[in-house]
């Protein structure tokens, strides 16, 4: 199956099989493209918190709309973006890659400086906005990687983040929750979105060249 | 090559080989990848415009820090979101969806009416960063499908946007730009990047689990 057939197959899965796991290997493989993928400045401003205990999950389901996904599923992700750009965050990401490099350049430090002065300047919500983004690249990266693995998955949004990020204690942490992630396998027979056209606009509609 | 290797393969190229052209093909796939994936209620609140023209690169360029891949890229990809959620934009996709599909449902009915309850009354500003988080989404996928066909790229949000929305009249369609993705190919002997470890946080500081 192609790349472009994988994305064709993978949908906002609606009922998931709560009898199936998903193996290990696989979610490491989608954990990791997530890890791997960019960041604004390399930053990565945000965590992922892989969730399987089912007590927590019935919790955050109360708190999302009572999803069924979220109990059903193999692996429930939460990305959790940073409440804030802070000096130690930004100084912490720029030390680490200068050890990991072995050295310090003169633009590195210069670049360094200038978010240091910039992000913790600004108001908390704008920092925050500007984490979740980054967290959205990482939830573009995830959906491709799990339809490679033909894992099935579904973003959601509707839920209440301060119920959910008080359930995973996320402030004490510096932390907010942005997305749900839930990663397992279909309930064919019981999903009624997985027997519907996938809809998507029309390429002329979507794309648009200019030469 | 693995996807992981693929993905361990890419980096923010910072310069690109002008002479190297990116087939067709490659580009319809990473395009088709950002068409076919998620975005909140199916929306796709965004539009992707792809830069060939050197002209208009060049004016994109002097608005973007005169970062050279914004030239010598083979194909500029330009996130544009919708700059709010109005009734008719949100009667559109669902128009389209039951057109599609061939059939409406009382459950996808109160799903738009609660749509149009919610999403046309917020402000403009809160719709359109909604709207741009979607686009990151795409961005997160291209990122994904670029490196699964070996193709380049440079996610920037470095940018001057109103001067980018001006050059492409992005006003008038109701758009604002978000994100430029450079794709091409690298020209190793003279990217200061290539030659430097990746550097990416400990899976133990990214990612924590529950169970």
């Amino acid at each position: 199956m192609s790349l472009i057939d994988k994305l064709q197959w993978r949908y906002a899965t609606k009922k998931m099989d709560a009898s199936k796991h998903v193996p290990e290997d696989k979610i490491d493989l989608i954990l990791e493209a997530i890890r791997l993928t960019a960041s604004s400045s390399g930053l990565q401003p945000y965590e992922v918190i892989v969730i399987t205990n089912k007590g927590i999950r019935q919790k955050i389901r109360a708190a999302a709309n009572d999803q069924s996904q979220i109990a059903d599923c193999s692996h429930l992700l939460v990305f959790a973006a940073w409440d804030n750009y802070t000096a130690e965050r930004i100084n912490a990401a720029f030390d680490m890659t200068e050890s990991i490099r072995n050295f310090t350049s003169e633009s590195g430090t210069a670049y360094r400086q200038m978010l240091l002065k910039v992000y913790p300047a600004r108001d908390a919500e704008t920092n925050f906005t500007h984490a979740a983004k980054q967290a959205y690249i990482g939830l573009g990266t995830a959906l491709i990687a799990a339809a490679y693995e033909q894992v099935d998955c579904t973003p959601m949004e509707g839920f209440n983040p301060s119920a959910v990020d008080d359930i995973l204690d996320l402030p004490a942490k510096g932390l907010r929750s942005v997305i749900l992630l839930p990663l397992g396998y279909r309930n064919a027979d019981e999903d009624w979105l997985v027997k519907l056209k996938k809809v998507r606009r029309a390429k002329d509609q979507f794309i648009s060249w200019i030469k």
